[in-house]
């Protein structure tokens, strides 16, 4: 049974690797413009899933991530229209050469094929990313959360009947129904159909599917960005971008989770930077050394270094120096965001050089690690491993390549 | 005890990042003189490993992969020279712009980090993916075939002490001695060291490796490429390219294993081409159609299609048209390199666009998939799969990137 949705998306994903970029243009206009003129039955099936939701008892905050508006529905409308906008992503050229021998090579962009998403409550990941992926030419197998499944039967049905009204496979956008998880367990194992599987949600779904599945896995999500104000930073530039980086919103992977401060300037810095995020009611989770200098904070244990707070807490620690900032960000770090604040371009060049992430800041907030910041418009997630794509992950990085060679005879 | 050896990986790969290119350079060429200094030595160690496989029953073509020569020994530090030649991999500014906000975004490329690469009986394989991963700043643990253990252990000596030469740390190449496999199974799930693994082997291996890993794999190797010749086609052209693509190198996996042929000429086209391949004694295994034409060739059975026979073998099969041909290359294929032979443009773009390999050629020999004819130098293998690299897998492919941003307080 799952393999046979494997293998219906298979079947799409070549009809979409042979589609014209009008047609997939088309298809993500028509999902958009379907999906506002069906939101007061959206909103109804949402309403199932919130009633649902409120019997089981979920918390309010998960509520509100679970609740559609005709506000947010907008906004989905409008991420599929952006998207409409965007170059293709396909038939790129990205190197053409004639070789001595009289080959002209050529590097193409191509769909990467089916990608399987795994995410959690919200359902208007089902439009983004079933949008993202179709954009590039990719067919996408989807797996919601199990409290957001009428919602999400809702939109994907929307989102297949674009499809067929624009000429392409409905089977371009397939949506997993399985509440005891058996379908994730097979998305996890189905080489011969899945190109690339892209767990979005909480440590715990990212460790589950790096740690069991076969087939390529795109690592996204976990964020402890650490901010380093170094002896030679701007004290008042650290303390707005650690407010900025901490509370614009906490709740996001590029939010920053702990300071760490030279311990030069410990005394002069701390008391400025506590002051701001005290109005924001950041709690701070202090070493020793902050604590000096920062009485009222809480004591830090051991395991406040590489914790996700994703809340208005942060970590702060007192360093010797530039080295012991590195070794704490390569121990604790995720390879997510990470910045020095300092005004010598030494120590920011090392800084830049030294610390392995996807994105390395000097003087600027964690928080700009995001497709549109970056100029690449929507995006998948942040890509937290080296292979194929790292930081954003936007249309360009959901495609491959391919080698067409052109010759007149040529033999080796 | 295997995690150990995954932390020293880890710990050389941060030092190795960091490395200058002279110094990389330096390691290498210092690898290359070391290893022809002392070739009488590692002839030693082959010769023991060589008489083990006598012992053993080893074939004669199994022991000829094995056997050092002073001119493959030769070859091999000449392969590393060529390395040292090579432009530096690391710190390629790949996009840089600024933002409307005046971030600077610059897209660096930085090394993978660990690579580990499994491979079978041919020692110089120790030499040339230990110099390629260092090359483009890597650590690499190596994990050769047990039946060259001796050569590998000497190779993998010369080449720590070139390092240590170098001022870079030995553990940049270690290789594992583990005689059951203990040592694989472990590095298969090594998620906290291992950044890369590239199988190289046969398909059991490969499968064995994709199969079983949770660690990034690079898929590479077999290959079942096809030649199609189409109704236009040049036949005196296509008799060249095929006799060119499965004779001269069987054993490789970018020659040809099936040939494909319209059926408007199969009358013409097939005594043509099987006169050429019965010049080097090529066994042609054949459809009912094939047969009509070529009496003296064998019956196909349903096994021959996407059967790698990687040696004078071929299969051939009369399709009724192009939509046939791509179809049979989908179904049996491998993603590697596919040809075909025409006069017609359209249909040579036609099945450019439309057929699903890392190599798509138009009147060339599918042999030209290679690092060094695609004007990369030397490579790590052929990648089959869609994620990160495709193709032919060289020093560029062994890096990942960084997003270095430079501000100026920005925050958002």
């Amino acid at each position: 049974m799952w393999n046979e949705i494997g293998k219906k998306a298979k079947q799409a994903a070549k009809a979409l690797a042979q589609s014209s970029n009008q047609q997939r243009i088309s298809a993500v206009c028509r999902m958009a413009d379907r999906l506002e003129c069906n939101s007061a039955m959206l909103m109804v099936a949402n309403g199932q899933d919130l009633q649902n939701a409120r019997k089981n008892g979920m918390s309010e905050a998960m509520i509100d991530r679970l609740r559609l508006t005709s506000e947010r529905i907008a906004q989905m409308a409008n991420g599929l229209r952006e998207l409409a906008e965007a170059p293709d992503p396909m038939n790129r050229v990205l190197m053409e050469e004639t070789m001595p021998n009289g080959l002209l090579i050529s590097k193409v962009s191509v769909p990467l094929g089916v990608i399987a998403v795994i995410y959690e409550s919200r359902p208007n990941v089902t439009a983004d990313a079933a949008g993202l992926c179709l954009r590039a030419g990719n067919a996408c197998i989807l797996r919601g959360g199990r409290e957001a499944q009428n919602s999400n039967e809702f939109i994907a049905g929307v989102l297949r009947a674009a499809l067929s009204e624009a000429g392409l496979p409905e089977d371009g956008v397939q949506l997993l129904y399985d509440p005891d998880r058996e379908g994730v367990k097979a998305l996890l194992r189905m080489r011969d159909y899945v190109d690339l599987l892209i767990p979005r949600g909480g440590k715990g779904l990212i460790d589950f599917v790096t740690q069991n599945a076969i087939v390529p896995v795109l690592q996204t999500g976990e964020g402890v960005c650490h901010i380093y104000v170094d002896k030679d930073a701007d004290l008042m530039m650290a303390a707005d971008i650690i407010y900025n980086a901490k509370v614009s919103r906490p709740s996001v992977c590029n939010a920053c989770e702990c300071m760490l401060i030279h311990q030069d300037v410990a005394e002069k810095a701390l008391p400025l930077i506590h002051e701001r995020l005290k109005q924001a009611g950041v709690i701070v989770r202090a070493d020793q050394e902050t604590l000096k200098w920062v009485p009222d904070a809480q004591a830090a244990d051991e395991t406040d270094w590489g914790k996700e707070y994703l809340s208005l807490i942060i970590a702060s620690r007192v360093v010797d120096d530039l080295d012991e900032a590195i070794e704490h960000i390569s121990r604790y770090g995720t390879l997510h965001s990470e910045a020095i604040i300092t005004e010598n371009p030494q120590t920011a060049k090392a800084f830049l050089d030294r610390v392995d992430a996807a994105a390395v800041y000097h003087n600027a907030s964690t928080r700009f690690t995001d497709g549109g910041e970056f100029g690449f418009g929507a995006e998948i997630g942040i890509s937290t491993q080296k292979l194929h794509a790292r930081g954003p992950v936007g249309l360009n990085e959901l495609t491959s390549y391919r080698y067409q060679i052109r010759g007149e005879g040529q033999t080796r």
